[in-house]
């Protein structure tokens, strides 16, 4: 990991862009550190993204907590994947004529994803784990359902996570889905214009943790109030303080 | 309304016991006052429900709230119905032999409870309202949930309601659910025994608030976990103080 660039933010965060090989990367740390980390999920593409992304982490800062977060596999300034933009487009077009989206196009733009994003975010977790100001258990953030919910599983070191369920959903992650054993809070928009309710509800009730909490909350995709993110926030200061 | 009882308990918290006609009801206030009032709404019968109310007043009282409970129609140590009680007693019956509940039951048992039920809790705020220990804005939390619609709707005073989706629900609580207009928090226990999952839902769809928001948490009727008990008093912080 090779850190490109340090700024400190006015609310004394400090905010570093960092490359993990070929994989741009922000870490924020607080002022108090050691500090336990979460790993900021997202739906990929890092500069699109980084306004809500620096809001979450400031939030995170304040009640204590660091935060990561790398690029996904062909999002952002990263390579693009030819099937992966196909399987994007096919699903577009589904969504944008109101049509069921078929789980081949699914299967076609998520599992590749999951498989490739999920050993990145751990090769992230080895890289950042090491850091003086990094301390504690680690949580898991938001981002493509899918790969919160193989990281839940596969990573031993992420204690808690917090999905948030407005992507498509693969057949496959059901079944990944009964093995999470960790403590998981579920973050639903009711009228999400991207996402199948009656799946995401599906999808809550297969997840394995005995320790599992559905918050629904009224509006679109990105329209999660502030008290539901304050909700979440809360939810890693009960796991990972 | 005549006080018949009163104690200090020792996180400073005054319990009193009151008499409204022939309805017994409980009010607790903080130290802290004038404080806004929270009615706690249960199943019926206060000696039965008093370790669960006392406690719910207490963590309420810590954050500032003043609450007050009233007897139901029928419970505790009012006068039977023997109408209510054969409702109940078939719904007891097709509950325990796993049949689906007939909707005639439903309302033979609901419809006339909230009908009387409602104004009493009306006349309960008129008789507390004007107490120096009660000030600010009202809020109403849990219990019979088709009482905590019916208020919901009628009752201008309250200004914010905690709705715990775990009773059996007539189909005219889904039309007084589409006229409610103040912020909602619902609780749902996931595996609550005598409640289906899939009609809680449906109900909340069907609440007309613009901010309503559903906790869902794992276990049975009486599981609601600390934490999502301590999110149901922020939220009434948010919209009472």
């Amino acid at each position: 990991m090779r850190f490109t660039s340090e700024q400190r933010l006015d609310d004394g965060v400090l905010e570093r862009e960092f490359t993990l090989g070929e994989i741009p990367g922000i870490l924020w740390t607080p002022a108090s550190a050691p500090a336990p980390l979460i790993l900021l999920g997202h739906p990929g593409g890092l500069p699109r993204m980084y306004p809500r992304l620096a809001a979450r982490a400031r939030r995170c800062a304040a009640e204590g907590f660091a935060t990561a977060t790398i690029e996904l596999p062909g999002s952002g300034d990263r390579r693009r994947s030819t099937t992966a933009e196909q399987a994007r487009s096919d699903l577009r077009r589904a969504l944008r004529a109101g049509e069921p989206v078929d789980e081949e196009i699914v299967d076609r733009l998520i599992l590749p994803l999951v498989d490739e994003a999920a050993p990145e975010w751990q090769a992230a977790l080895d890289a950042l784990l090491p850091l003086p100001e990094i301390g504690g258990p680690v949580g898991y953030s938001g981002g493509v359902i899918s790969i919160g919910i193989r990281l839940a599983v596969v990573e031993p070191r992420i204690t808690a996570a917090v999905l948030f369920a407005g992507s498509v959903v693969p057949r496959t992650a059901f079944q990944e889905a009964r093995q999470i054993t960790i403590p998981l809070h579920v973050l639903l928009q009711w009228d999400d214009e991207g996402n199948d309710r009656q799946s995401a509800l599906d999808l809550f009730h297969a997840l394995g943790s005995a320790e599992k909490t559905l918050h629904a909350n009224m509006g679109g995709h990105t329209g999660v109030p502030q008290f539901a993110e304050d909700a979440a926030t809360q939810f890693f200061t009960r796991h990972l303080k």
